[in-house]
């Protein structure tokens, strides 16, 4: 690649402005995503633990593994924090200390970046296919444990010679699910020629924004891995016009404001010191058959009131994956997930209400999460005084206050079609001027620079920012 | 404060050029700091585990604890990782989890950034008083577990409403001894009056850089905090003029260069996140009684071989610290250590070759550390073919390439009289263009700017750096 190349922010830009691409024109999309559902038959059963195979309880600990030792497994937790209002619990945690590859493979078609998008069937999926990256394969899948196929366009990151790094980072996933889970975040632009498999398309970032706006179509694997696109310019590249409307267009601004804000980076960063130096989290794993308050049945492992999580296990046909029929264990929410950023204009640019949050798998502590982050289903009876902060703020947000509103899964290789509510609030003259001491103003630019770093945004607050379009029209 | 301040940069770059300050004239430091010497009453004795007071060996795990079960612990680690030529091993471990302050107060006097430095006595340092920050003290020594006196001017850290903050960082210390230890690094800037003990002085950058020319003056708390000043001026700012030599006068450049260098910062972080993809580590607690290879006798904890470093105990007494006489365990190190940077110029601007090295007690599997960070007692009778990358290069450099000598010390606090051979040698036209792929080369910039973010550059490769001059003559 020359070194006259475009900017990356440059690239995302332009991409994120196009409607319309090579691949597949943005009306026939919902046509080639249903034939792509009929092309390829599914089955999904949810059977006994008993039923599982290669997958059993161990005799001493009770941690439910492969025979392998690989994939992941589901232990215990113990865990003790000074942060919040529930000083110690016990729960079950997804162990996967293998980093997976997420990536995108991208390439220029008439000087636009074009990302390789991926229909991907994953057994905990509604509707069963999402678009997912190019490439989404964790250790075990691509040195082939299951005695399967290799996962396709596995090459293409394992040797980047031919292709410019777009993308590069290792990010965290669910610390409240996950112990110390993170991916490799990855994308590449490539001169090449790239063949294009009966489930890929070549689409634009704008055909994807334009996506994100629906319920449950774009994985989460594929809005992390986009979180991780910067769309700052170079001081030196003459400037870009957005389309969109007024959200859009100060969303854009924001986008730009990378090293100021109403803090700057340094101030943001001895305050996210602060909170590491405030909040203790001891997270010890422990035998999943010793965890206090959960119980196992033939069928599930699930709280005793009934509310968070449970483990139940499935038996999955596909004629498209890498093997055509497997079991595994997965995780279910009994209650259905609110994620949420308040926002609000400081010297005319746009900043996102950011929260210092404790989660127990979390590697470092605290995270950057977004401003509501929680299980709305136990707080439907609940007293506000004791719900999170700025829960009721923004279940009550009037309409024209919503600026963006979408049903968004998570990932369906370990999830049982989960979903959360993922809501923007325009903050009114209502809300507060003092905030709690873990809450933190930035811009979305500044959201950027820090996720360019491991281990500081959530995936939480790292998806919402990924589904962010700045060239729509406004939602009224 | 105000707002039209000079940035940190400025500050700490006509700081770092000052040569004379207004607390002490430099002529004076070395009577000052005999005066010191001889102001305090130090005594140290090895003492057998059996002396040791509130200090023991559980009795189950064998780990050498406190009663109060803070400070630290001396636990067992067993160590699995396919980075370098041990694939596992086992070794004594320092526990420390909590997180201490490691903190300068500055401010101006005649425009010019001062530091308030402390001649502290630490039991293991060589001639027991070194100058450290303002305030060097974990959370057990403040919240007063020892039941002592509370450590001068923490008030200044704990509450910072009046106070300018330059630097506030978590920063890792030394991975091959440490669990996982963190501390954070601070640096306030006030206007307020602040009261000068008998043991504090005001010095100039200048005067602190002309000190650590010298062997084991400056202690390594000072040094990691030193170590987070970042020198590149805002864009806007005018330059400011060196008076160093040749080498000085590439430091100064490569300092500058910020987000450029042979590789960008983003190919920079590509080649970091690769390196975490391709290398594990697993490292477990175990029960120090366990631990394989070591042995315990009265008097120490040592290899079985006598080779790396030994575990012992203290009787110290001291007439200046929070409690005037107490007994504590040691680690000794049985072998001198060598830690440099070969440097070299590309396209005028001088780079470092950094490492991405794994070691035991890292938080995040590699951290970028000094071109070499060995021991080399060890490798004295070894074929050059086995030794680490770059060591025969290194110990073979002709005076005329040797940069920067000097001998640094170890935190005295927990290591028994350790020194480091610390060294910046100029590669020759003989050096190397291929160079393995976990190594990288960084300007000085680059490296300023990983250490603003957790977890990336270690203690070794921090404190080097922080011993450069911009503003001295060259050494020949």
């Amino acid at each position: 690649m020359t070194g006259s190349a475009p900017s990356p922010g440059s690239l995302f830009l332009q991409s994120a402005l196009a409607a319309e691409g090579h691949g597949l024109p943005a009306a026939e999309f919902d046509a080639w995503f249903a034939g792509r559902q009929r092309a390829h038959r599914f089955k999904l059963e949810q059977i006994p633990f008993a039923d599982l195979k290669k997958w059993s309880f161990h005799p001493e600990s009770g941690n439910l593994v492969h025979d392998s030792g690989r994939f992941f497994s589901i232990e215990g937790l113990r865990v003790r924090t000074n942060w919040g209002k529930v000083p110690e619990w016990e729960q079950p945690i997804i162990v996967q200390p293998e980093i997976g590859i997420l990536g995108f493979i991208t390439k220029r078609f008439g000087g636009i970046l074009h990302f390789l998008v991926q229909a991907k069937m994953e057994p905990g999926n509604i509707d069963m296919i999402q678009l997912a990256p190019t490439l989404q394969a964790t250790r075990s899948n691509f040195t082939c444990v299951h005695q399967g196929r290799k996962p396709p366009y596995l090459e293409y990151f394992l040797d980047r010679s031919g292709s410019r790094v777009l993308v590069d980072v290792l990010q965290s996933e669910q610390g409240a699910r996950f112990l110390r889970k993170r991916n490799r975040n990855i994308m590449i632009e490539t001169d090449e020629e790239v063949p294009v498999g009966d489930d890929y398309v070549w689409m634009t970032l704008g055909q994807l924004l334009r996506l994100l706006r629906r319920d449950n179509v774009v994985n989460m694997d594929a809005r992390t891995v986009l979180s991780c696109i910067t769309y700052a310019l170079d001081g030196g590249e003459p400037p870009v016009a957005t389309t969109g409307g007024q959200f859009g267009q100060a969303l854009w601004r924001s986008f730009q404001a990378v090293g100021r804000g109403l803090r700057s980076n340094e101030e943001v960063l001895s305050w996210f010191t602060q909170q590491k130096f405030a909040f203790d989290l001891d997270a010890g794993r422990i035998p999943l058959q010793t965890v206090r308050g959960w119980e196992r049945t033939d069928m599930e492992i699930r709280h005793e009131t009934g509310r968070y999580f449970s483990v139940m296990a499935c038996a999955v046909e596909a004629d498209n994956r890498e093997v055509p029929s497997w079991t595994q264990p997965m995780v279910k929410a009994q209650q259905q997930g609110l994620i949420a950023f308040v926002v609000r204009e400081f010297d005319g640019v746009l900043h996102f209400l950011v929260q210092a949050k404790v989660e127990p798998g979390n590697f470092d502590v605290v995270e950057m999460a977004p401003t509501v982050q929680c299980i709305t289903g136990s707080y439907h009876d609940a007293d506000p005084a004791l719900l999170p902060p700025f829960v009721p703020y923004v279940l009550s947000a009037q309409p024209e206050s919503i600026l963006f509103d979408a049903l968004q899964s998570e990932e369906g290789g370990r999830f049982f079609r989960e979903e959360n509510r993922n809501l923007i609030v325009a903050a009114g003259p209502d809300f507060p001027d003092d905030i709690p001491s873990n809450y933190i103003w930035m811009t979305a630019g500044q959201l950027n620079e820090f996720i360019k770093f491991n281990n500081f945004v959530n995936v939480q607050a790292r998806s919402l920012l990924s589904t962010l379009s700045f060239a729509e029209p406004d939602r009224s």
